[in-house]
């Protein structure tokens, strides 16, 4: 299955690669005398809609059939994804049903809305999105395209890994966050597609975790696929993006390659936060300092000398930052 | 004057090429359809020392005789230049004696010793900064590098606008703000230096200017360098890299070329900063959200079609946004 999808990863890349940003590559001489490594950051931050979702929305919706996309695509998601979505159907020039929970921040609703897209609004638990879009796609015949747990997304998302690795091909390590997994596997992928044409590199992927939402983690202790716990859904992770249960199809190749959770506490992912807009003058949101507090805290060992780590997003309410709430 | 200098850009470029950071430049399809232009901006705000400063402190401590660089260099400063002349010093391997008043904020005063420069701190106002400068230049032997009012100072900045050109030939303006003036006579140097062999170039540079700091707009429109009234210095502009007078020599650079200057307030400076946070990713400095506020409101006419704007720096309190003040 991994070698299968792998040796899709170029063609996907060259399918997208006119419709996506090249996102570049940031380093601070502050974080690598810290770590003690060279470190660079794949700013999928300055992605379109802002986040690397945009690459596997984008490969979703362009790799339908005419016949699946006449009729339009469909998906639920308050966040980032459904902002994805969006802006690749307009590209694309067909239409899209985004179902968002009502109390969904009005910028993000007023972002969806501004790349044209439908918003069918319903109630904020999970039974709801389900069944308002299970209608909307009865009724419009929209295609649906979930945000992780489909093979094509999974694709898009590997070629931000895929570029980073061809520009720094002497990385042996790629850290990204993990919420429903599909960066994560894309990124494994794309390390496979990578070592095909590169034998010798001893790079490897490891995927980061809030302790708060450490679902990916457990489930690779139990080889079963695991939830957030009741107290983790009481008491959510700041990492707003990486409230999400992993997905089968990720947990599926994230457990074939063997690929380890690094996970971290609350506190880090705020300190390694504010660390990364200071020190690189850069906005990102609370998911993508999961990575950066797994170094600044020690949390991957033995030591790499070359790391490259997935900046997944920057979109922020500037006025509930983390570090003014106390 | 100006094409004395201006022939010796490339050159400057060429010199400092390995030692600065060739910046990022970011577009964002929001401000695109805001504007009605394409406007690219010139990340400096990921320069080293986090600010185009840079540029020219290396050029000025990598341009001095082996004789004048013997006993090392100094100036008075305390916001980015006392940090570039520190780091250009540490990478050239010369002291480095950077007078900073007292009341500097904690994190610049560590900023500066973590480059390994030498504080001498001093009162909090103009006399006991030079005053104080004057006795360290006398008793060390190091040779001052003035923030602006240096020609190569200047030229150093040259290089950012000189990068910029290289990349997109076909801009047909060119903003920046105005303090010192460095920053803007050496994008008029830049400018001057690439229409040299792209005769076609319709380009143009502009400076853009706090209302509240307008030295360099009543310098112009009186042909007599000015400086901040008694109330701009009482109630200073947001933008505190631009509570500066303009300098003699950028002064004669601006006149020379007949550069405008447009004037912006302070509610349009915050306004645009905020805007750039949130669609662009990026952190910031108030100074930087000049440029972008006068083309948010409508202060540079006609309209343009390929705009350049040179983002200056990104050193911010985090704990003191401006949007959080109120």
């Amino acid at each position: 299955m991994i070698s299968h999808l792998s040796e899709q990863v170029s063609t996907t890349y060259e399918k997208i690669s006119n419709i996506i940003h090249h996102t570049p590559v940031l380093s601070s001489t502050a974080l690598n005398r810290t770590t003690g490594s060279n470190v660079w950051l794949k700013c999928e931050n300055f992605q379109k809609v802002g986040a690397f979702k945009f690459r596997g929305a984008c490969n979703a919706v362009f790799t339908l059939s005419e016949a699946n996309a006449a009729k339009g695509v469909a998906t639920h998601s308050s966040g980032n994804h459904g902002q994805a979505i969006a802006k690749a159907a307009k590209i694309k020039g067909i239409p899209a049903y985004i179902v968002m929970p009502k109390n969904a921040p009005k910028v993000k609703i007023e972002a969806v809305r501004g790349y044209g897209a439908n918003i069918i609004f319903c109630d904020s638990n999970q039974k709801a999105r389900e069944e308002t879009l299970a209608r909307v796609v009865e009724e419009t015949g929209a295609y649906f395209i979930h945000p992780y747990d489909n093979k094509e997304v999974i694709l898009g998302q590997s070629t931000a890994a895929w570029e980073l690795l061809q520009e720094y091909p002497e990385l042996d390590l790629i850290l990204t966050p993990v919420g429903g997994g599909g960066l994560l596997s894309g990124s494994i992928l794309a390390l496979e597609a990578f070592k095909a044409s590169n034998p010798n590199s001893n790079c490897r992927v490891i995927g980061t975790e809030p302790e708060q939402a450490n679902d990916a983690f457990r489930s690779i202790e139990s080889g079963m696929l695991q939830s957030l716990t009741d107290e983790q859904i009481k008491n959510p992770t700041i990492a707003d993006g990486l409230r999400t249960n992993l997905g089968e199809l990720p947990f599926h190749i994230i457990k074939t390659s063997k690929t380890e959770i690094a996970c971290v506490s609350e506190e880090s992912i705020i300190n390694a936060m504010r660390y990364v807009w200071e020190r690189f003058n850069i906005i990102i949101e609370a998911s993508c300092a999961v990575p950066i507090a797994a170094l600044l805290e020690k949390k991957i060992t033995p030591k790499y000398a070359n790391i490259g780590v997935i900046i997944t997003g920057g979109n922020v309410d500037l006025d509930a930052l983390p570090w003014n709430r106390h």
